[in-house]
């Protein structure tokens, strides 16, 4: 399939791939012009700044590639230059340790999104694993409002039920649930109820799809004709506008990774998360998105599906792209 | 006395004071547009970011009166606005402990100024009160190379002699002596010796002239007539585009601060620097330099001495405003 003409940036809202040059030359193959990437699961502070450092030198090595990502003008001028801005996250609070101070500190570094927890209870809410979910904490209030304050966008892709809404709740700015897919879709923990993305739509937040296997339909299997009817079906329900893609893509990633993931240094114990001691590693992917260059793939599929040329356009890009110029600064910056 | 019109910022490139309301008052009423001030002496790399943390709180409760300072425009802005902008800088390189990814990461953390030691001997270069003086070590060479390629200024004030030199002839940027004073106008083992003063302004380089009394020809008690010829003497032989001041105001400093700069944690053993056992504190300022609104008299000592408006002007900030917008990003930008 070829990619048909996208007049607006394309934007994945999310991979954490075993970078090297190789995945950024697919980034300008596919076309894909921003990517928001995940420099931490459970690294502390300074250990979060050691990937920040691996990811300066990328920037210097293949500065004809990609760039770092810090406004939606960013992704407008690494487009009119062939090149992908990259957009750092973190999946789990823990860079900000216990300190409110480091919510400035890491935006001033150029993080972006914070999840408030990975699966399981953190200091500011609980995570999707848990049994009991105790919503917002006090710490997590006050990391939203100071989220807020500087523009690092509150993510709650891995968070529980509760916390979830509370977090919409509470926030004073839209939201995302960068990775995840509708429950009613393919009933996970990861994947979000009804009530979760309404909620999130109605407050201006945003939802990007997941092509992890363990949150799609029949998993690696999905077909691709599936993945784009759940998204007009989602499209229906919380309007277009809400919606875009982030992969959640895991490429060329040895199955240590997930393991790191799953079990950070919290258990002796092995986690297996979304997997099972019989399929502990990273799932097969969908034949129709093995790497970036499969987004041209998507943006066919949603075509076929019935969308509008501007919609499929705002479903790859556009849509992250206003979310990222209304939420990255200051309030009315 | 009062200011004499100034048709440029105002630019004071060295100050350390216990920071509050009242000295950020005094920075307008001074007025002064950009401060250089000290985050580090000692630190860590996150105990420097606990201190950035203190600065983002004043920055947020003061905003009226202080900005973050990153660039020369900053400093333009600022006096458009009647504010003053804030230029951070470590006095020793103990922030980027052994690493030097560290130096990109405090660059996009506003960091503008690295003095490579702070008396002592460092992992970069010797300090003026080591017996023995390595010049730039190897890991020196290698922070250099990338303190140029970020635009960080090597700052040499607390260095000895041979590694100051060496540290002029590696850079392949002008470095700046931001707080010190001529050796022929007061021997002190802190102030610069002739060789040095014109290798740096040979090479572009900047000094800020010292108010700190341990580094005045009569200490406490040196006149501003004897100040200000002084400077008219160091034009003379240096050239005056490449002078400006940089006060090292320690204002309402308890004298446990002065014993930290000192002593920091190498030494359980007093370590009495510029002082001594009989004089281990502050020494008092002189009555014509006791906090910011003083540099007003510096600049009609100035006129008085026989500089030219615009040579005043360059004196009091446009200088230093200058090798600002020279120095504080990527070579050619």
């Amino acid at each position: 399939m070829s990619n048909p003409a996208v007049a607006t940036p394309v934007v994945d809202c999310l991979q954490y791939s075993n970078w090297n040059e190789e995945i950024f030359r697919q980034f300008a193959a596919a076309p894909v012009h921003a990517v928001h990437v995940t420099i931490a699961y459970h690294e502390s502070f300074r250990e979060m700044v050691l990937n920040l450092e691996e990811w300066n030198r990328w920037f210097e090595r293949f500065s004809d590639l990609i760039v770092p990502g810090r406004t939606g003008d960013d992704v407008r001028q690494a487009a009119a230059d062939g090149r992908t801005a990259i957009f750092f996250g973190f999946q789990n609070p823990s860079p900000i340790e216990d300190d409110v101070g480091l919510v400035e500190i890491c935006h001033t570094l150029g993080i972006r999104f914070m999840q408030l927890t990975y699966n399981n209870q953190s200091l500011l809410a609980s995570g999707c694993y848990e049994d009991n979910d105790t919503g917002v904490t006090r710490f997590g209030r006050q990391a939203i409002a100071e989220m807020n304050r500087v523009g690092l966008v509150v993510d709650m892709s891995h968070s529980g039920e509760r916390s979830t809404l509370e977090a919409i709740e509470i926030s004073e700015r839209p939201i995302a649930i960068t990775h995840a897919n509708p429950a009613w879709w393919h009933p996970a923990l990861r994947n979000k109820s009804d009530d979760v993305l309404r909620a999130l739509s109605a407050s201006g937040g945003m939802l990007g799809f997941s092509l992890y296997p363990h949150h799609l339909a029949d998993s690696g299997d999905c077909t691709l004709e599936s993945f784009s009817q759940m998204v007009a079906e989602a499209a229906e329900r919380y309007g277009v506008a809400h919606l875009g893609i982030g992969s959640d893509l895991c490429q060329d990633q040895p199955d240590s990774v997930v393991t790191w993931m799953r079990n950070g240094r919290w258990t002796k114990v092995t986690d297996y998360g979304e997997g099972s001691a019989s399929n502990p590693g990273f799932p097969p992917q969908p034949d129709w998105f093995a790497d970036s260059t499969g987004l041209a793939n998507i943006a066919q599929g949603l075509a076929d599906a019935g969308f509008s040329a501007d919609e499929v356009d705002g479903l790859m890009g556009g849509n992250w792209l206003r979310f990222f110029d209304e939420s990255f600064g200051p309030r009315g910056s």
